[in-house]
C-alpha cells in the first residue's frame, strides 16, 4: 500500500550564470546569454514527490499542510522573488544552474524533513525543478 | 523492445473527506476545507501506463480501443459525474483521497485486465490520478 | 494610455443542474449527466479583466492586492470547496450553469467594486468562468 | 474577408519594481516582494495579434517570417535574457510593470511596422504580455 | 443578460501549402517547410464562440448537445484524420492556411446553424483555429 | 551527485498507419481512422532525458548546445514537416506508430551520442514521444 504523491510549487527568481575563475570568453562560451552581466529570470516550477504507506484510517500519505509549511519555509522563503547570486548564500560562488538548484533544495528539505513531518513522514524521493517549458532537472533520491 | 505507453482520461466528480469515527474538530483539522459538509469537486485527470513488448508487425504495445473500453467501463462509468461518497461503494466509508482513488482504480482495472485485453496484454505499471494542477498521486505496480 | 489586465483565480466546487419544476425525464434530457442526483464537481478557473488608465508614476492599472482581497472575499470565500446548490444562496433554486455563475460573480464584484478599489478603480470589463478545458463562459460588461 | 492572427513569442528577463522618488516603506507597500533589492525574473509570453485582409492567392494575412524578424529585432533582442532596469533604456527610470512593458513593445513594433512589413501589412491590433500564469496585460490598439 | 460561451474541439489533419500557378522556388519562398512535397500535419484546436441571451429557466445560452452534433457533422467528420489537400474539396486548389480553414469552418457552420440549433440559436461570433502553440487565427463575425 | 535533465523539442509531421500485407478490412480494424488513405498529422513533443554526474565547476550535467545540435541533426531535420511514410526511410514499410518512432529516435541519437557529446557525455536514459495530449510513449534505456 505504498504510493507516490507529487505536489507543485511556483516561485520566481533571477540569476546569472558566471564563474569568476573563467575569462569573459570562456563564460560566454559556457553559459551563452545566461552569462549576460545583469542576469535574467524565470518562473520556476518545483515538484516534490514523496513515497510512503497510506494511513489506513485517513487515506493520506502525507499531511499537505505539513509539507507546504516545510517547503514554504525552507525553499520559497529563500528563493521566491530573489536574485539567487546575491540573495541566496549557496549560490554566491556556485552557479545556480537548475542542476545545482535541485541539489540545494533537496538539502534544505532533508535537513528539516523528520523534525517537520514527524516519525511517520514518507520518504522524499524526487525533487524536480522546471526552469522553462523546455528544461527541467530531476533528482531521484530513492529508486 | 519494451516500451511504456501512457494514455490520459478525464472525469469530473465530487466528494467530501470525512471520517464518521472522528469528531467535527478532528475532521476539520485533518481535511480542512475538504471536510465542508456538502462536499466539493474536481476535474480529475487519470493517466494509465502500460509496459510491454511492441508487436513486430503492427508496431503497437496495446490496443487503444481495448484499453479505452476497459477504462470506460471499469472507471469512467463508475466515477464520472458522480458524488463519490454516495454513488461509489468503495468510498461509502473509506475517504476518497487521491491516494485511495488510485488504489481503487488499480483494483478495478486489474480485475478485468486479462479478460479484456487478452493473453498478450502488456502489464499495467502505473496509475496516476491528478486532482488539481498542484496535486497528483501515482501508484507504481512494477519497477 | 488605457490597458486591460487579466488576473486568474482558481476554486473547486460541486453542483447539480436540476429544475424542480421539470420532470425527471425533462431534467435528464436538458442536463444529461449533470443532473445525476448527488452532483459532481469541477476545478474552476476564474479570469477577471479590468480596463483603465495606467498610473503615470507607478505604471499600474490596478492594485493587485486590492483586487485579490475583493475576489477572495466576494467570490472565493463563497464558492471555494462548496456544493453550490446547498451552500450558495443564489443557486438554491437557480441552476448553477457556468452562464449563471458568471452573472453572479459579476454582481458580487460590482456591488463592492468602488468601495473596495477606490475612486480610481479601473472598470470591470470581463468575467470569464472556465468549467473544464472544453467549456468557458465570458461576460463582456463594456465594449 | 478580414481575420486576426495571433503569434506567440517567449523571452526571459529580470526586473525590480522601484521608484527612486518614494521611500523604502512606500516602495514596499506599493510593489511588495517585487521591490526586493536585487530583483527577480519571469518567463514572459508575448502574444502579437494582427488583423487584415487575407491575400486571395496565398491565403495568408501576414508573412510570419516578416513578423518574426521584426519581433526578434525590436523586442526579443532588447529584452531576452536581460535585467530590464539596467539593460533596457525605457525602464531605467520607468518601472517595468507588465502594463508599461506592453506599451513599450507596442511602440517598438509600430515604429518599424510598415518599413518592415510593407504596404500591405495588416494592422497591429493587440499586444499581450503574460508575466505569470496568473497575470497578463493586453493593449487593444484598434477595436 | 447576454453571454458568450466558448467550446473547444480537437482534430488532427495533414496538409501541404502549395500553389500550382507558382514555381517551385516561389512556393518555397512563400511557404517554407510547409511546402515540402508530401505534406505534414497538426493537432488542431478549434474554439467556437456563441453569444446570446441566457434562458431564464435553464440558465443555458445554447444546447451543448446541439452544438456538438453540428460541429461533429459539419467540421470534424470532414477534417479529422484527413489530408486536407486530397480529402477536403474546399482545399483542393485553395491553400489550407489557418486563415482559410477558419473561413471554411465558419461557412460550414453558418449554412446549418439555424436548421440545427433552432430559432432561439445564439449567434456564432468567433471561430478560432489554433494550428500550433505558436499560431492561431480568429474570425470575429459580430462585434 | 547524479541528476536527470529533460529537454523538450517540438516537430510536426504526418503519417499513415498501414500494413501492405493486410487486407483493407484488417488495416481498418487495426488502425481505425489512422489508416485513412492520405494520412493525417500531429504536433509531436519529444522529451529527451539524460542522466549523469554534474560537473563540479560548471554545475551542468550536459551541454545544452551540444544536445540541441545532435537532436536537430539526427531527429528534427529528418522528421520535422515530413510525411513519415514517404520522407523517412525507417517508416517506408514499418508503421510509424508512436512506439516505433521512440525506438527509431533512440537509435538515431545513440549512434552519434558519444561522437557528438564527447567522453563525458551523460547517459541517454529516456526517450518520450507525445503524439497528442492523450497519448505518449516512453522508452527507458537504463533503470
Amino acid at each position: 500500500m505504498t504510493v507516490s504523491l507529487t505536489r507543485n510549487y511556483r516561485f520566481v527568481a533571477s540569476h546569472r550564470l558566471h564563474l569568476e575563475q573563467l575569462s569573459a570568453e570562456e563564460n560566454q562560451r559556457l553559459f551563452g546569454k545566461c552569462n549576460n552581466p545583469y542576469g535574467h529570470g524565470h518562473n520556476y516550477l518545483l515538484s516534490i514527490t514523496v513515497k510512503g504507506a497510506v494511513d489506513d484510517q485517513t487515506g493520506l500519505v502525507v499531511s499537505l499542510t505539513g509539507l507546504d509549511t516545510l517547503v514554504q519555509r525552507e525553499v520559497l522563503d529563500r528563493y521566491d522573488h530573489r536574485y539567487l547570486n546575491f540573495d541566496v548564500p549557496e549560490f554566491a560562488t556556485t552557479p545556480s544552474t537548475t542542476e545545482n538548484m535541485a541539489f540545494a533544495i533537496r538539502d534544505h528539505l532533508l535537513r528539516e524533513w523528520c523534525s517537520s513531518l514527524g516519525n511517520s513522514a514518507p520518504q522524499l524521493t524526487n525533487v524536480r525543478v522546471q526552469e522553462t517549458k523546455r528544461n527541467s532537472v530531476e533528482l531521484t533520491l530513492i529508486d
